[in-house]
């Protein structure tokens, strides 16, 4: 109700302000992220270069998608799928180890026109968790499927299993004999992770927002832990009424902050800008080194924060902006 | 940070205002709900009585530990075992059943005064889920824990596992039946629902809040589906800053709309009055049938609200407040 009267404000005002409308329509803005935590300016050069490639070519393939006049929510999903193909991100293809030597990937997406979300959690056989997620929100009268039984929704949506070979990299695999030795996974004291999560948000030219994130998760995890990455409203949000939002870093943190929907609540009920309450929410509510987040506004403003080390990032919009960082550049 | 340097002003201003602080030590505030949705006044009155006097026993129960001066915390999950450990409502003993006969039970609780929380979901082993929830919150580092996983958390803490027979009741059995012959489980369509879910907000004398909810889930339900109940922001919510919350109803619109993190966002960043902001999510941006839920503010105001026929609810608090309730009367 609240949108249709809004669309018919907009069709009234619409003949009073042609000029506005046009320009409205081709403006678009896209961020995305892989990841925030610590990153070293010593890694070798060769896997932050492959890492800002991967970067440059998601961002490239969403900003055709966004001139072309695409719908954000398909601009969301197709950055991420690309992500997820790479290795080099805990996501998709690259995801980590858990305790038992498989792998347990999260991923959410978000609509900003309806409120939609779908999520997956801790599935196992599936290359692209956020195709899945999409399909629970569009196929599926559910936000959030889990487990054996996300797996099982996605059979009947004709999506072919792959084994746990397929996520098998040498660089997580190595990850997870670290951490096993150390034994650093006890249920007490603070979770190390390392950079790898990825997100995506857009604004697209009609004026629709969309949020998206895929996670494989914690290396060395156990006990079936779910963190931010497939809850909407917590490592993920996006309301056409205010922006979209994306996050990474210690999922329980922005769990329990909910960090994604304070963010836009902010601006819809405290009328903050979108700059303001990213800053607020990074700097003041969360301590540092927790992670990070990218936002878009319905203005089409990018705001990309974090209180980690670093936080691999890329932007670009309908001005001619297109850039990619990890480290304050 | 910020609160350790609320609790210095607060130590600063107690030399100057020791009679309101000894005003305010007296002040507490208790609600609970176990369940809103289709709840006709044709049911057979000795089910109404049933669990109008789960409801008056479990209030009775709260406002004993709060008199003494017990904590939120302590409260929340005495009352939520209470009612878990009654066959009348849909979490614990009378958990429903899932589509292939068994059950699978989520809960979470929050502390307002450290946003910690602690969740799980789909377990199927645990009793009393509202302990094992705050056993995540207190006993690891993590938030949510799902399935087998959080299944094995429980024995590693001590909890010895039950069978599903504990948790066969005949009116859920039947409920199942019904379900599956008429077949009204498919992907798509509206969410048939019935009540059950319970929930408890806390204001103890200490001036600290806390919430719990606890569900058996989804009749007939099928692919690992998860709804709002263990999910802090969406079902749940506790901060000292303003308020407690627990959510019941349809859990795909409740976790989209992050419904309790909303609420108490409207309050932290539009100064709105906690009643203000539970109208507002409960009537303007739900929609009728839903669900509702129960919420005390920082200062015990209780307001109970919902969209649906009924919701089985009670509140009680220092002025001597006691009253039980399904429908408006």
């Amino acid at each position: 109700m609240k949108f249709a009267s809004r669309f018919v404000l907009a069709g009234l005002a619409l003949g009073l302000a042609m000029s506005d409308a046009a320009a409205q329509t081709e403006r678009w803005a896209l961020a995305i992220h892989g990841g925030a935590g610590t990153i070293s300016r010593d890694e070798p050069a060769a896997e932050i270069t492959a890492r800002r490639e991967a970067l440059t070519a998601a961002l490239a393939a969403g900003q055709k998608i966004l001139e072309e006049g695409g719908q954000a929510l398909d601009c969301v999903e197709m950055v991420i799928r690309l992500l997820e193909d790479r290795p080099e991100f805990n996501a998709g293809k690259g995801a980590v180890f858990t305790h038992d030597g498989s792998h347990q990937l999260d991923a959410s997406i978000m609509d900003g026109r309806t409120l939609l979300g779908g999520a997956v959690a801790n599935v196992s056989t599936v290359a692209n968790p956020i195709s899945l997620a999409r399909l629970v929100m569009e196929k599926s009268r559910h936000v959030l499927l889990m487990g054996k039984g996300a797996e099982q929704f996605a059979l009947e949506m004709g999506i072919p299993a792959v084994g746990q070979e397929y996520f098998h990299t040498d660089h997580r695999y190595k990850q997870l004999q670290e951490a096993l030795e150390n034994d650093d996974y006890g249920l007490a004291g603070k979770i190390e992770w390392k950079y790898g999560t990825v997100g995506c948000v857009v604004l697209d030219t009609q004026g629709n927002l969309a949020a998206g994130t895929s996670t494989g998760g914690m290396t060395n995890k156990r006990f079936g832990r779910v963190g931010d990455s497939p809850i909407v409203g917590a490592g993920n949000y996006a309301d056409n009424r205010s922006c979209a939002i994306s996050c990474t870093g210690t999922g329980e943190v922005f769990l329990q902050h909910t960090v994604a929907r304070s963010v836009a609540a902010m601006m819809q009920y405290g009328d903050q800008s979108l700059e303001h309450a990213v800053k607020h929410m990074i700097h003041d509510e969360l301590s540092e080194g927790d992670g990070g987040l990218i936002a878009v506004s319905k203005d089409g403003e990018i705001v990309m924060e974090y209180n980690s080390q670093g936080m691999y990032r890329g932007a670009a919009d309908s001005s001619g902006r297109f850039d990619v960082a990890i480290w304050d550049e």
